[in-house]
């Protein structure tokens, strides 16, 4: 309940404005109980997004690698579209351009999130599922930066019944169905 | 010179802690000149944002439309590794996100920075010089996305020199050279 308090106040305030007397009014506790178990708001705000991650990813073990990847990419253009992380995702860029301690947990937390994006698009490559001459850091990019890209710089999300399609650019396949 | 200060405040305290008392110290003027020509932090802004676009696109004459786009992805990957745009670039996407009015400058902003790239993407598009069953838009978020992606999420921005192979991915074609 604290961790989710923590994530609204981050979401609606910005790590600047972030108070853990804040976090603790919307949890319906005291200040002193945080503080018991975190001792600053980046431990807090860490914790939070811990817990999100242990939250539902989609299943990587039926079907075929495009279906599995079509399923990851629309995974993350759904938690793009309306999710607490989502939600905190500007707060977190800001804040990681003005805190060190910030920007190494928010760059070493996007890496450890996009990791079994870029194991599957290796496996695809190395079995000649996917094109053979793709770098699978770069498609991996080019999936989750066209995502990204429409949460932050444009006014509509991006649309995760779009997801083949935008596996079809990346992957340089023609439409299917 | 008080625009170049309003953009230098702007990418170091970030939109909230903006102060054009600031900006008046860095640009070594009074307040009240500041205030004489815009009212509010705003519309200082969005007129040193209006100057960085004033400045600097690449020619879109010369070369083939592989030519063109190819220049127009170093380019946008060179804005991203290092100006005064991609410094300020987190401070308004965290404060689109509180303030409406910065909102709608900010996606009107975007929107028209990317016209260009989209037009040409449709003009290969049609001339048949790019792939024909491509989006001329989700090529763009794709090609736009993996660059700031880097940028915003990794710890290291894309690499203006891969702009070739960002383009040969987006395109589906086999890197050539």
């Amino acid at each position: 309940m604290i961790l989710g308090a923590a994530l609204d106040e981050l979401g609606e305030a910005g790590y600047g404005a972030f108070s853990i007397e804040s976090v603790a009014e919307r949890a319906g506790v005291g200040k002193a109980t945080i503080y018991r178990h975190w001792r600053h708001k980046l431990a807090l705000i860490a914790d939070a997004f811990r817990m999100l991650q242990d939250e539902g990813d989609p299943e990587l073990v039926t079907g075929t690698p495009r279906e599995k990847l079509e399923r990851v990419v629309r995974h993350v253009a759904q938690v793009a579209k309306h999710s607490p992380f989502s939600k905190c995702l500007p707060a977190l860029i800001d804040a990681a351009e003005r805190d060190p301690e910030l920007r190494t947990f928010h760059r070493r937390f996007q890496a450890e999130a996009r990791r079994p994006l870029i194991v599957l698009l290796e496996q695809g490559i190395k079995s000649g599922d996917f094109p053979r001459h793709l770098n699978a850091e770069l498609a991996a990019f080019s999936l989750l930066g066209a995502i990204f890209f429409c949460r932050l710089m444009t006014s509509k999300p991006f649309d995760p019944d779009r997801a083949r399609e935008l596996v079809d650019v990346v992957l340089g396949q023609r439409p299917t169905g």
